[in-house]
């Protein structure tokens, strides 16, 4: 184990690691695992002391002790997707007045509108600003506060989380000519093999197959990567193993809110050529004979001309995550609308309705087909 | 529509109904809904006031009428599948001393001993005195008691509820001449039709093919009963419409504890002809890092030779309906265990693992095909 080693170049054809300038390690194999970066704006004084991202532990580190040093009681966060809105919450639980500044119109983008404006409501009752529609032109320090200079005005803070999600860190890879997807990501097969025999990439910097787009995408999430991790490891060891791709499950947590998605959403789906048609309703989370009864939001995709299932969105205080993973399954097995329109689900009143909104959800979807 | 009407035959030839003697209804189309009827034994003593079974809303209301009119303290309950569970915790709630009282060693017979030895020990906690390997002979009235006679001893009540399971009620058209099946409810095609054109069967009287075993059962489930509704109203009316079928999903609460199952379990499995395979293992109900951890027991079974899916059952705090349901949905489109083992699931700390309870047993079980 050779930690705080920086590996300045790879030599593929002599199959040899190079460290600095002048020590180099020979492999047989050799695996990627480079994980993503997190984007920064190309804007002026983001290099700033109190300006962070969050990608991985020492990131976390340092924000927590910056909160602590600067004794901080206002944040800044700049970007809308999960990352942003879990810090949202993070801040606000650790008491610090927080604001969300985002280039779009609602939260999360990977969710439909309607669903986002739950997610919107949300933030708004726990007390988080939420400014739509901004565009950041740079960070300037102004005595103890950093100041966030936006085209629609200013605002300050004691310090600014850039959460602009994350690109695949492939320099390495692509400077010893190993060959990178449309994503961006190191290409690879179905054991996580690179173009060159004997080397592999997992996790963040590599490609997946989404098995409801059947395209190559990136997929830079934690359980994809661990399961890459263990797969490769199964494959060098000499296992017949392969990595069988990703739906797109994703899920997070808002305050009281439990947001999951699956599949791909229309816009994907319209570019990978299929023609969606889509359900949005609210269902009862639980039997609605029960005490404690709670609402959840979901919508649902299809192909129209296949009855194929595509995606599935789902928001609210319980329900959504399990619902979605319900969808998980199905798209896992290329299951259509009439499958899940009759679907056998554990059934019982403290635990949901005889149909379920996924079944109500899918029987809507079927006339639309 | 005509309540409180007694139907006293079937004339199949003549596509009639007879109401009593004299009157009489014809028909194009004829749908049995006769549902099921709850078991007795076989013993003196079941008419006394007091006993009770459990089938439908009249059933309940009786019950609870019974409950305040005589001041009850104490409840015997004679089964221990889920609706003498549910009702155990029902008489704890009204606060009465509940005593089970079952031929067999454990509750729940549908799930494996060790479950059942999690739910043995949450009915334990909250009171319930368990009396396995009891054979009850009668019940006689002393006094304002009941009491019930085991060939092990004798134990009083103020009411006994016997929960031992249905049967489906099926006379009127076994004497029309409709075929039943091998389970003893009326036999039917993917539109709910008999073996006599135009005469149809729903619900807990009739069959319904299980997707996993592939042979046609009787799954007396409010679900399912209320799906076959819901598709034969379609297809009488003219729409392409059939059921699929079912996995055998299945759930109840028990006090602080969820309990669900689907597919087939091992004796099943053997029964039709599959090689079973199974592991148990208790797993994270959300994310280790988080607060509220829980426990939940999950077994998962799958076929030797193909590495098919065939059952899961779950126990716990939390999060057994949700997996059982995840299961439910991959055994719909007939999943393997490489499937299950890397299914991509919404994954968040607060949601579950990288590598959910799910993902672990599969990979156990993969081991074993």
């Amino acid at each position: 184990m050779r930690l705080n080693t920086k590996v300045t170049r790879i030599d593929v054809e002599k199959k040899a690691v190079h460290i600095g300038e002048k020590e180099s390690l020979p492999f047989d194999y050799l695996v990627f695992a480079t994980g993503a970066k997190a984007l920064l704006p190309p804007i002026p004084g983001v290099g700033e002391e109190g300006c962070f991202t969050l990608k991985n532990l020492v990131d976390g580190r340092n924000l927590k002790a910056y909160l602590k040093e600067k004794n901080c009681r206002s944040a800044l966060i700049v970007g809308a997707g999960f990352i942003a809105l879990e810090m949202a919450e993070a801040f606000v639980t650790l008491g610090l007045k927080t604001t969300l500044v985002h280039r779009g119109e609602l939260p999360a983008s990977r969710w439909d509108g309607d669903l986002a404006k739950v997610m919107l409501a949300e933030l708004t009752a726990q007390g988080v600003d939420f400014l739509p529609r901004r565009h950041v032109l740079g960070v300037e320090k102004r005595g103890k506060s950093l100041v966030l200079v936006m085209e629609e005005g200013e605002i300050a803070g004691d310090l600014v989380l850039f959460a602009l999600g994350v690109k695949p860190a492939v320099e390495l890879a692509k400077e010893a000519g190993i060959r990178l997807g449309v994503s961006g990501a190191v290409a690879v097969n179905f054991h996580q093999e690179t173009n060159v025999a004997g080397i592999y990439a997992v996790g963040d910097c590599s490609e997946t197959f989404h098995r409801v787009s059947r395209r190559w995408v990136n997929m830079p999430l934690g359980d994809v990567a661990n399961k890459q991790g263990r797969l490769l490891g199964r494959h060098l060891s000499g296992e017949a193993a392969y990595f069988p791709g990703v739906v797109g499950a994703q899920s997070f947590k808002l305050f009281k809110l439990e947001a999951a998605a699956t599949g791909i959403d229309e816009k994907e789906a319209l570019s990978v050529g299929f023609d969606p048609v889509s359900t949005l309703i609210w269902g009862n989370a639980i039997g609605s004979a029960m005490p404690g009864l709670t609402q959840v939001a979901l919508k649902l995709i299809a192909d129209k001309g296949s009855g194929m299932l595509l995606g599935c969105q789902a928001v609210g205080q319980k329900g959504a995550v399990s619902r979605v993973n319900v969808v998980s399954a199905a798209l896992w097995r290329q299951a259509t609308v009439d499958d899940l329109a009759f679907l056998d689900l554990a059934y019982a009143p403290p635990f949901g309705a005889a149909w379920d909104p996924l079944h109500i959800a899918a029987q809507n979807l079927m006339k639309l087909l």
